[in-house]
């Protein structure tokens, strides 16, 4: 018997929402002190916030975005726009998971998470789509990757959705599992991709008819790189890789840490140049505006703030600001859509409506800056009045992803206020390194993803399709040119965070049916070669 | 300025040695409880003896061969037929490797050691022939490889031999490294290859001109395993790999635990029936003949032992003749050889001489044993008695692999005295790892290996050459057919051991010469593949 897809209060976001609430609200300023996977944070080398600090910093600052994303992607298409999750169900199952597969020291095992829906199977031998599982709840991807349920039946195919270690549900200490560097040892992509490889080859082993299954990955974003990872680590449990706006090259030295952001802006100025320099603008008619008492009420009024600025938020509105803009561009979707905050169509063309004179004075700029993220978060006219601290659900595993960024998943982000609309802040290694240091007791390995991936010399490997929209901040770092005939690579013209792996609409642009279309292609040649070869 | 190729007493040694002496000598049966990987040791399930005993069997049977096999592999060829290390040296150099490639709670470092040879290296973007160094001091294996000196000058290359972690000099944690489970805990083949990605990376980054020098993994035996997983897991760092008598395959359900034996008994069947036959015979004469106190002293005396036989020394009497069998098989090279204890050319074959009569009554059959024996432990002549107890110098790391065989290199041996001539001693996997919890408090993962490393599942690979000696028993757990076009199989049938990595001699058979030119053949051919790729 399967379960309704969308349910599931995820344990991990209580625990989360615990250490929260545990930390008071302190001043910050735009010091952002580590880049979260969907959410780049620049830093600033100014400061060396205490860990309390730094923490607060992540928890006010990145929180924030992350789940402000976290509640775009969470949604689910309108009703009348989008198919609604009615027949969408799944088995979940857990499995037993070494906590350690590198080592013999530490023998326990932990409940790994997986969804299992096998209504298209064919039953014997038919294919499996594999989500390898990213920095959150699992639940919450088998609601956001419409395209495998889409496709299960042309194809045939059984769907697993695979929780990542140390997320959703599959916590190897249980509520220990983020207490101590020592419990977050295993918490890294390399025992990630093995515990996926552990799975498959159970399944293969217990599922009737699946010894000879040939098993495709699927991931997005993080989860699209771990796809693309697990083809290059283990070609003999999977036939090939559907890798959606995977970042891959967004380490060091192999992509400027800048294109990020200079995408988020592109993304507004397409809708007009005045759009990114009325926003470019506006952070000096911010200091401006809040320089003083009465400007800083007119500001609080201006916003609808839930609480009135202080001098010390100042830093912090503008993180907010600026983080608003980031979300809009990775889920700048063509159609309107149910988030924690629901969003038009095309948001940012919406936006960019509020933004079309850059010459305007501090106040009336700022006045049209507020009817711009009022897009974003009162686009129902419901929201009595916007926090800068405000939360959303979370399904997305934040402090787990700020330990995997501070350990092996360094990406520099930085800005330059010339070829972006953001104020300067340029990447510091040394500070990023301090401060992971400061909270978790680790030192990021710059080089270690490199080393064990392959950075740029990936030629040898094969049956990998990268997928980027071209709208999304996270294609810079990305796949977007094909390095074989093999090693494919499908651009989005028209797309933002892999909304190749979204439902089917009747507003997806024809770039994107067009890409879902050859993504079928390639993944029916894998399994076809797959089936000569045994 | 290099350094005379044949020296350095190896730290490890000393240690074990140290850890050996500790221990009394015991009765012991033949139950072997673990697979050392060069010797194998099937294990009877009868018995389950204390760590001590398990320690002491280890030590004293697998220890016996191992080290027997050791001064084999270790020796040069006599001056008179074979090339002296004349002139070939390196520079020994040693670079700091985290202990913990894939967690971050251990960030301490360790000193790897390597040997590097630059003499013929094409400066700029020559060549990198890079030895993955196995369960042992990485000198030895310097001397071992002749292959590698003798095609230097042709292919323009650098020599670097990389040492494995835990042994020789590349100690984790010093003298401490085998004192405990938690030292042990990083001695796994997945740390041993990150460390040789991050030193190509570090050679790559550091000495001038080798930016873009293509480098080959080359290897034998385990380290032959090493090269070719390195080239499975790491293909952006290495563009080959010659994986010279490596038993990839040589796991669980992948090959029948009993081929091993039954190649070492066909090497004997060779030189006529009767010679395996008589060593089949053999140990029922043993159990006749040391039924009586007189029939002890007799086989004492026949033997020239230096300690009279007990009663209780009778499995490990029997222990030892097995161990000499299989040493002869591995190393049944072409030409003399000065070994620990000196062996004639084609040694299995003059031990046949003395093997000719199986129909033989116990002492008479026990007689010719004792004559067939004694070309092994006395070819000289100068042995003035023969010691069951007997070591060798040591530049395998006994210990290490011994931990390895009981964690995840699990390699199933058995032997059922119909297809092989050993006297039956299935493989119990449950015993066995009983008996590894006992001795280090781990229990084996029996299917990690092929998880990791894909079985036979590995055609999406390329280029690697899996060379195999057909005298060789390890060749029944190795690559013995093509699998693709660049996934070639070698096999030398007047081959044991990795003959094709020593030196070329006079004495060498032409299928080894002709395997040797194949393998540079394929070895230019993927540097000119790489220099076009870039």
């Amino acid at each position: 018997m399967g379960r309704a897809c969308l349910s599931v209060p995820p344990r991990s976001t209580r625990c989360l929402r615990a250490l929260r609430c545990s930390l008071s609200r302190v001043t910050c300023d735009r010091s952002l002190p580590l880049s979260f996977f969907l959410i780049p944070c620049p830093m600033t080398p100014q400061r060396a916030p205490s860990i309390r600090g730094v923490l607060v910093v992540l928890l006010l600052f990145c929180f924030l975005n992350v789940q402000a994303l976290k509640s775009q992607l969470l949604s689910r298409l309108s009703a009348a726009n989008a198919p609604v999750a009615n027949g969408v169900s799944y088995v979940t199952k857990y499995f037993d998971q070494k906590i350690d597969h590198f080592g013999f020291l530490e023998d326990g095992t932990f409940k790994q998470r997986y969804l299992v829906n096998d209504d298209h199977w064919h039953q014997i031998g038919g294919p499996i789509l594999f989500y390898t599982g990213n920095e959150g709840d699992i639940t919450w991807f088998c609601n956001n990757t419409g395209f495998m349920w889409d496709v299960a039946e042309e194809l045939g195919a059984m769907l697993v959705f695979a929780e990542h270690r140390y997320y959703g549900e599959s916590l190897p200490f249980g509520k220990e599992s983020y207490s101590s560097l020592k419990h977050l040892n295993y918490l890294t992509s390399e025992q990630a991709l093995a515990d996926f490889a552990v799975l498959i080859l159970h399944l293969k082993a217990t599922v009737p008819g699946a010894t000879k299954s040939p098993v495709v990955a699927i991931g997005g974003s993080y989860g699209g790189m771990l796809s693309a990872w697990m083809r290059m680590k283990y070609p003999h449990l999977v036939v090939g890789a559907l890798a959606a706006s995977a970042p891959i090259w967004q380490f060091t030295n192999m992509t400027s840490c800048g294109v990020f952001y200079k995408i988020v802006t592109n993304d507004f100025t397409r809708h007009g140049l005045d759009c990114s320099v009325s926003i470019r603008k506006s952070w000096s008619s911010v200091d401006n505006v809040s320089s003083t008492d009465d400007g800083l009420t007119w500001l609080s009024n201006e916003f609808s703030m839930c609480s009135p600025l202080k001098k010390q938020d100042m830093q912090m509105f503008k993180a907010w600001l600026q983080e608003t803009w980031v979300n809009l561009a990775m889920v700048n979707y063509p159609y309107e859509a149910n988030f924690l905050q629901p969003l038009p169509r095309w948001p940012i063309q919406v936006v960019c409506t509020h933004l079309r004179n850059a010459s305007l004075p501090d106040r009336l700029l700022l006045q049209a800056i507020s009817h711009a993220v009022r897009v974003y978060y009162n686009y129902t006219g419901e929201a009595a009045c916007l926090d800068i601290s405000q939360t959303a659900t979370g399904n997305l595993g934040y402090l787990g992803w700020y330990y995997q960024a501070c350990t092996e998943m360094v990406m520099p982000m930085c800005t330059d206020g010339v070829q972006d609309m953001f104020e300067p802040q340029p990447w510091d290694f040394q500070a990023f390194s301090e401060e992971c240091y400061k909270q978790f007791g680790v030192r990021p390995r710059i080089d270690w993803a490199i080393t064990m991936y392959g950075g740029k010399q990936i030629h040898s490997h094969s049956n990998i399709i990268f997928s980027n929209g071209k709208l999304d901040p996270w294609s810079g770092g990305g796949v977007m040119e094909s390095l074989t005939s093999s090693l494919v690579a499908i651009v989005i013209p028209d797309g933002a965070h892999h909304l190749d792996l979204r439902y089917n609409t009747n507003y997806d642009p024809s770039s994107v049916l067009h890409a879902r279309a050859l993504e079928v292609k390639y993944i029916q040649q894998w399994i076809k070669e797959a089936a000569e070869m045994t």
